[in-house]
């Protein structure tokens, strides 16, 4: 599964949303347009905006309103990296310079700030009050998440329905956002923003269940930053929580966790988890969601739309970055 | 003058706005809640909130809408500071330790962001779309403004009309959104909406000016932070701007400028300052745009809120914190 043709009847839609990424960095302040080019001019996945846009081709959709909300599910995005590679003092993201490491720290937090502002002014834009709160309501989950991750770094006893909750916080709530405001614009059924939302939801999960395996089994090359980067910042995903329940009273194990955010302890855990059957059982965790996320999509109007989501969801799992 | 006086009439709903304050810190994460009563509790004037909640007596006002956004500016403010702090790497304020010393640049930056989303979600409450896009754009202005500020650190060939950009994108368009929200939520006629925000942009310049001022002639317990702090950023302010102006080829003065972030050059460009008639030039100028602030305001109904209005612009000057 491609992703390309996942886009394929939405492409012309997702170059006007690029178009509107592009005029964000006009602004007159030289520094700051090259800090929002570099930033927003990633070579990302744009699959946020790809749920807005889908979500919204249901109903009665107006591309005044559409555009810009599927941008500001970008724009949002790329504020929370932006601030997480500041804190995590994460040097390279997508095969390019992070702005923290081109700019510092103090330059990033600011940056990420006039992100978050502008997603919020392009949000407003779509005059819909609905849309409004889930930005603001989204913004607060997701840094409230992150604070959690933050509190709970290095510590061992973390379960999966922490882990999962985690998730829920930091990855699915923009997931739901991006097809709950597509919905709610396109005047869908609340029966339908429900359907969609639960799409996402696990959709969300699956998608991070992903990105922390390739952190494990990945090359640098494929997701152009190093490998083990959770591991370095003491944060224990599912690959990590099995290895912990693998060996629940293992002492050397457990005292490698202990100072996971060293270099050779990040490789022996790596190997730890390759060589046995974790990676295998967390895909299986992932395909289960996809299938969940795709249960009630048959509930959705037969269109195109509704069968590039049925791909996405096959992509999610399939991609090697 | 005494603040206890402009509150008079107010007091109850300021109250009210404290207990707001209070609610957002009761959240369902307990770390979480320590951490936003520590920054939420502060002894601040509230001098924002008071803005909003004043512009907001003119005309036809409903407390349910004019409350959270005299909230939300407060919160909003806050956001701002905790940013500041962690990125000025400030150890105090208002007399007490900051967010970012007591815990860390990493949970700092992600408090920040949860205040703005916040302060988003209460603004979203007032329903009114003139106030959620002020509120988007107002943070855009913020952020590019410290922008501004950070690429111009150490940079000794400011003039001040740059100063009063700065000034008027960091503090005055706060000092506007407060008021201009407030009056928009009571059904201020436009005109009376540009007085008022007219008063706030030249109020916030006075305002910004003393705060200037108070940082070389202030003491630190009245301060509650260390003085010189701008300096010690590398932050030119009006009096430092001054001083350069009274020596423009000066090179003791102006080598002292190129590093006035150590300690022994801070203490002395404090000294130039204070034995100089800066002091008194920058006083004059910020008085003269309190009385520019007041030019409109009769021009407004007479009634305790206008009083207040008045007696703010002198306390605005006559503040010794």
């Amino acid at each position: 599964m491609e992703i390309s043709n996942i886009y394929e009847h939405i492409w012309q839609d997702l170059a006007k949303v690029e178009d509107k990424l592009s005029s964000v960095s006009k602004v007159d302040f030289p520094q700051l347009s090259e800090l929002l080019d570099h930033s927003l001019k990633s070579n990302g996945k744009r699959i946020r905006p790809t749920l807005t846009l889908l979500s919204g081709k249901f109903y009665n959709y107006n591309l005044d309103y559409l555009l810009p909300m599927a941008t500001a599910v970008e724009v949002m995005h790329t504020a929370t990296l932006v601030h997480d590679d500041a804190i995590d003092n994460s040097l390279i993201r997508r095969g390019r310079p992070t702005v923290y490491k081109l700019w510092g720290k103090e330059k990033a937090v600011l940056l990420g700030d006039y992100l978050f502002a502008e997603a919020g002014a392009l949000v407003a834009t779509t005059q819909n009050l609905r849309a409004i709160k889930l930005f603001a309501d989204t913004l607060k989950t997701i840094s409230s998440g992150e604070l959690n991750q933050a509190f709970n770094a290095f510590n061992l006893e973390q379960s999966r329905p922490q882990y999962l909750q985690r998730v829920a916080k930091k990855t699915d709530s923009l997931f739901s956002m991006s097809t709950e405001s597509g919905a709610a614009l396109s005047q869908a059924p609340e029966e339908s923003i429900q359907i969609l939302i639960e799409y996402s939801y696990n959709l969300g999960i699956a998608f991070q269940i992903v990105d922390d395996i390739l952190d494990f089994i990945g090359t640098e090359e494929e997701l152009g930053k190093p490998i083990g980067s959770d591991l370095a910042q003491g944060t224990l995903t599912l690959p990590a929580i099995l290895l912990l329940e693998y060996y629940p009273e293992d002492k050397p194990v457990r005292r490698l966790f202990r100072h996971i955010d060293e270099q050779n302890n990040i490789k022996l855990a790596i190997e730890l988890v390759r060589n046995s059957s974790i990676i295998q059982e967390c895909y299986q965790v992932a395909s289960d969601y996809c299938a969940k996320a795709c249960h009630n999509l048959k509930l959705l109007p037969d269109n195109a739309s509704r069968q590039s989501l049925f791909e996405l969801a096959d992509y999610i799992v399939s991609r090697k970055r």
